[in-house]
């Protein structure tokens, strides 16, 4: 078989070595993965602002496609919150109200990220996702968890509000609050009780009474689906319809319908940027999480067939009623303790999934949204974690800048306007710091060949003479800073004969660099003063052969310090600079 | 007198020790760039698509400004062509039709770029300036002056022709060919003959007359002036007017008007983008002259001050009916080689334009607009420059790739798409190539005590222990290539027990590499392996005191390597990857 199809296609790895026992342990693990996965979905699409039906189809070709093009043995793929809160804020941009325009924007931004990634991935750019910094992701997640979380009281108390920020939604909220239905306040607030009591207190219990670690877990796992039942019994019962409880309503049964994104250039165009966003967050999440799982089993991921498994999963979604989807970090974690060994597992939840649709979703009908509230926020609760912001705080002062900011903002601005500005403020926190490089002045340790700091060290030195080591490659960021040290640390110094640069450490000099060197020779030799090089590494040299520099240089490049010393300095005297 | 009246106000530097002897040099100085200016400024407002007269008052009072704040001793400030192309291309979008409302955009984009360089000086922020990469600057530079050149070829030919890009304008100058005027195009090519012979041969020949250099000089510098004065005679004489040739027309006699930004806040949203590109590219441009030129007279200037220098210019500029000025190249050079000694130059200079816009404007009626379109032309041909382009490709690819896509973007989709992308692009480029540090696996020389690359050396390596040693500090654009390149070492080895990271060259970890860091030591834990740190420099050291990552390490933290190796090697054997 061509190693590129076992490349681009790595079920045919696994696959071939597929048994029974693996097939065992794959459905167990769908089973528990189907549980959790069928209100979260529903949940999901609720927070996306998109019938609840969205999310099941979300979950369903979308998992088939990455088992066959995703290289992760656990990774759990469908909507997650994150990506749906994304999802929210990008629809919204357009401000429709008709449910069908509304679904064809989340289809369509489906499509340009799935299309987005997949075109990544065949381009090898998977390295992209490295210039989000950690801290600003953190960030930016930790804020999401507490829009989310905000967002959904709304459901909880049965008020109207809106808003993409902190501002507008709590704004909104307080001011509606008189309007609270009572029985939703009822369900609501018990469901998340219930909630956080499964969460940190029932396995325990389970365990205590002498119930199987395993089933343990799948009874811990099902606890949302007690709660969607119980509720929807409620409701169905004592008609809370009719006393103002808000519920799910008619979510139409059978198969995912067959969808195509709009061809609407102006959507396409609005869409494009919040797509990238969404795709690269996604990526993210989805990589790290797949790395962690894979890395306990000694396994490997290939990041740039994970940008194809989680593009082709996101065209599946657009092209059957879908919205976009990602790897869910909660999930995926199941899906690995439950002993998922192959994506196949993904493929035996989707069968799940397609049942309930089938199946369930008449039941669904009285189902109160204030349930499903709750599972969401009580599954984002677990994303808020400002340990970042402490961490960033003791360990560097930039990262604690861009972390913060980050999460200002985007619980300000909201999720777009968040995360961009994070990733630009790192690359700029980053460019900053290395547009000043460390360069210090040495002389001669006396009786060695070692030249050390004369601000830190009594050394040789030579008024005739200065040496500059530079501690960093030499780029267009901090080309010009060098060019302004060596110019200051000369002008006015008119003993001064010659200027030697240091270049140990100098691993790169690029175009910009050049030029300054270039600007350095000529300012010096217009001052009369000659420019040497000491130490330069190979490649370096091997660069500057390929210009006219050295020609032009009217000072000497020698191999080692000692030798510049040696040559240039006439009437050396110890410093005076140390203590 | 405090130090900081000092630091904003250069002028009682110099000013304190001003003598007759100096005011004499600046005074001929300011009479030979006044010659050169007074063509100039009108030609560049006809280039920006502005009133003549704009180009006069942007050359009074900002000049003055500059004399105040500035710290070259010899930058002449004023309007540039590819300021005033950008500010043709940042009002144009406006697609305004009233005079009055062009103007009213010139001057608040004056004003915004004004009070954005006075802020970022007195916050210091010069250093940004230092993000634009040289070749970037170059290339488009290099476009600029295509595009203007093309864009004044309409008023030669005497055709109607717009565009921000080179493929609209040669457009509609073909299509408009047959339109063209005879004697515009008399005028404008014998003037753009005259021009280069001026400038290529008039000097030369004088000298051999025996005229003084210092005069053949002034005489060149007269050429514009002498077309000047003599197409408007010819306008004049034969009422070539009449005859279809474009002509200046009324310029209104004295004072420059006060005048002030629009209060319109649209407007400023939609100027704020291109006032900051007009801002950053001007103070490049300006600040690379101003330094060029002090070093030829061992003299400093200070970029955070330049900045407050330009910054109060342009404000000057949009209180007196000016528009976006700058230091010009040739003109500052002009000035230098003059004599001018202090920024005075620059105030006497204002004197003379002021003279002018008193008592010459009414001459400059029948002056035809052919004649100040040679004048661009000519100047600006002297900026198309393509050696940055060869140099590149011969220096560095990734520079090679950002300049050639500066000029393609700025040719083909105008000025501010243009250097945006490039500065983007050189950014990214930068962060892609530092993306993958170098990283070698290292062994022991035999009977020594270094250690060397296993795949160049013959050295004792140990298949339980790989030591990694890394050439580059690590921060978030690196740092997750760190954790592949670990991971992917280590995956499948089974004999290995202990992985060292060996860190000389490693400057700095941001919050980004710790958590790559952690991660690394997470999964070679879950795999039983050990993770040591050898060589790890003091201020490293200290950041990562400050965070858990030394607690929780389950290796040690070497002083030496070779500490390491006699440690952690058992059975070492003499590697075979050698030759």
């Amino acid at each position: 078989m061509p190693p590129f199809l076992r490349r681009y296609l790595p079920i045919l790895d696994w696959g071939s070595q597929y048994t029974r026992q693996t097939f065992e342990s794959d459905a167990l693990a769908a089973v528990i993965v189907t549980i959790m996965l069928i209100p979260q979905s529903l949940a999901y699409a609720l927070l996306a602002g998109l019938p609840a039906e969205m999310g099941l189809y979300a979950s369903i070709l979308p998992l088939v496609a990455y088992a066959i093009f995703g290289t992760s043995r656990a990774l759990a793929v469908g909507p997650v919150a994150v990506v749906s809160l994304m999802t929210a804020a990008a629809v919204g941009n357009f401000g429709l109200t008709d449910p069908r325009a509304i679904a064809l924007a989340a289809i369509t931004l489906a499509f340009i990220s799935g299309a987005f990634l997949t075109i990544m991935g065949l381009l090898r750019l998977g390295f992209v996702a490295n210039f989000l910094s950690h801290p600003v992701i953190a960030g930016f997640i930790t804020a999401s968890g507490i829009l989310i979380a905000t967002s959904q009281l709304k459901h909880v108390l049965g008020v109207q509000a809106s808003g993409h920020n902190l501002i507008e939604t709590l704004g909104h909220l307080l001011g509606n609050l008189g309007q609270t239905n009572f029985w939703t306040l009822i369900i609501g607030v018990t469901a998340t009780a219930f909630l956080f009591w499964v969460r940190k207190g029932l396995k325990p219990l389970l365990l205590k009474s002498g119930v199987k670690p395993r089933l343990a877990d799948v009874l811990t796992k099902a606890g949302p689906v007690a709660a969607v039942v119980v509720t929807t019994l409620l409701a169905w019962i004592f008609g809370l319809a009719d006393r103002g409880v808000n519920i799910v309503g008619d979510v139409p049964r059978g198969l995912p319908p067959l969808s195509a994104p709009s061809a609407d250039w102006e959507m396409w165009k609005a869409l494009i940027g919040p797509a990238i966003l969404i795709s690269i967050i996604g990526f993210v999440e989805s990589v790290s999480v797949a790395q962690t799982l894979a890395a306990k089993r000694r396994q490997r991921i290939d990041p740039d067939q994970e940008l194809i498994g989680l593009g082709t999963s996101n065209i599946a979604a657009s092209l059957t009623g879908g919205y976009p989807v990602t790897g869910g970090f909660a999930r995926s974690v199941v899906n690995f303790d439950a002993g998922a060994e192959t994506p196949a597992a993904g493929a035996f939840t989707a069968i799940g999934i397609l049942l309930a649709a089938l199946l369930l979703t008449p039941l669904l009908y009285f189902l109160p949204t204030a349930t499903l509230a709750a599972t969401i926020i009580v599954a984002v609760l677990s994303l808020v974690d400002f340990s970042v912001v402490r961490d960033a705080w003791k360990f560097s002062k930039p990262d604690f800048f861009a972390v913060s900011a980050t999460i200002l903002l985007t619980l300000g601005m909201g999720v777009e306007v968040g995360v961009s500005s994070g990733v630009v403020l790192s690359i700029f926190l980053h460019l900053y710091k290395t547009s000043r490089p460390h360069v210090a002045e040495i002389g001669l340790v006396p009786g060695t060949h070692h030249f050390r700091n004369i601000c830190r060290h009594k050394v040789m030195t030579d008024p005739a003479m200065v040496t500059l080591r530079v501690d960093e490659s030499l780029y267009f960021a901090n080309a010009r800073f060098l060019e302004d040290y060596v110019y200051d640390r000369v002008v006015g110094d008119t003993q001064l004969k010659h200027v030697v640069l240091n270049f140990p450490a100098v691993n790169e000099v690029d175009l910009s660099a050049l030029e300054s060197l270039e600007s350095i020779l000529h300012r010096l030799k217009d001052m009369g003063i000659k420019l040497h090089l000491s130490e330069v590494k190979g490649p370096v040299m091997d660069r500057l052969k390929r210009s006219h520099f050295l020609e032009e240089m009217n000072g000497r490049v020698f191999l080692s310090q000692y030798d510049a010393y040696m040559a240039l300095s006439g009437n050396a005297t110890l410093s005076e600079a140390a203590e």
